[in-house]
């Protein structure tokens, strides 16, 4: 439990996997990570356990990329026992038609990502319309009393709850690019006013990760 | 769900873990399984994967072995998006006093295990009253509404389901030697009547698996 007043959220967004490596749109096609994906997990769970983090209980997607960065922290936080909830709402944003499609390729044919329109296809407000309504009932009363919370999830369904808890704009949203693997600390007040946000690890690194991650989606030159 | 009106359990020891292959009394000490506790998982989930077993439901100890023997096996069946509960209520028998103690050893100066009578050591019955329970307000209304559930658990503990789901008296029970990573399928009628038990897996290799456990608290000659 918390050990003053404040409301203390993690969050991870996983690893690399082996289609974010074929840069593929993923959404919920299950893949697994890569060894890349595996270790930056593994980092992630050593940077919170070498700052001195801890958590009451976790939330995770239904899909094993999540689940697995999840895992593999709490390993390296030594904290396999803690309860773990699992849920489609924190899965990624359903690509539809775009689902295995090379994202440079994509972008080639139809101009840059995101692509709203195409069939099937979630849009990031729909996937807010999941995730959140989940955080609303299912965390946020967690954190209100006291528990330290840790999140597992992917790009998207991260961006939804990044959106509510930011107050920010749909286009704003779409500039922030949450680098993979590499914990973020939220600290709230009583009042769910952010004291604190920043991500745990060596800056230039997290640096150079939000960079590769703003990339992935822009047509090749 | 099942699709029939029975109910669907499985049971699974953890693999070989750090300290079974220095034949120590384990009991709540947190070790790890070793490569042959993770190979021994992945048979076992293999073994599964091949009969068509599936599961909706699963439930564990906070231990690590028989957390990661889950994690292992649901991998090895594509299913590490099912629940999984976690209770200490399902952890092994606390071994108190004889914890880090060498099983052979102790038999030596103390004569064959179990040590009833050794200060601060749960015994079988102490395990009975807290695992039952559990698993009559939470596992059983799942088992009695259609789900499959899965248990990865301890000697000890495993042997308190056992008993009770199988009537027998607690000289009985001392007797089964469950073999470790193997699962064990049990089948109900809608009143509890054991339709069917068997493990899973190779009879020879089982059977083998069996007679190695039996042997661990007895003095070396």
């Amino acid at each position: 439990m918390a050990d003053d007043q404040n409301m203390h959220l993690v969050i991870i967004r996983h690893g690399e996997s082996e289609w974010n490596k074929l840069n593929l749109f993923t959404g919920w096609t299950d893949v697994d990570l890569t060894d890349t994906g595996r270790a930056e997990a593994a980092a992630g769970g050593k940077a919170l356990k070498e700052q001195g983090f801890d958590f009451d209980v976790c939330y995770t997607s239904l899909l094993k990329r999540a689940i697995h960065t999840l895992n593999i922290v709490l390993d390296e936080m030594d904290r396999a026992w803690l309860p773990v909830h699992k849920t489609w709402r924190l899965n990624e944003r359903h690509y539809g038609a775009l689902q295995g499609l090379n994202k440079a390729k994509a972008a080639e044919e139809h101009g840059d990502v995101p692509q709203e329109d195409l069939p099937y296809t979630e849009c990031l407000k729909d996937t807010i319309a999941r995730a959140w309504p989940y955080f609303e009932q299912e965390i946020k009363p967690q954190l209100e009393s006291g528990k330290r919370v840790l999140i597992a999830a992917h790009g998207n369904s991260l961006r939804a709850l990044v959106m509510q808890l930011e107050h920010l704009t749909p286009e704003e949203i779409l500039k922030v690019n949450i680098p993979t693997g590499v914990p973020c600390s939220y600290t709230f007040d009583k009042d769910w006013n952010i004291l604190d946000k920043h991500y745990i690890g060596d800056p230039a690194t997290i640096e150079a990760k939000i960079n590769a991650v703003a990339n992935q989606g822009k047509a090749k030159k």
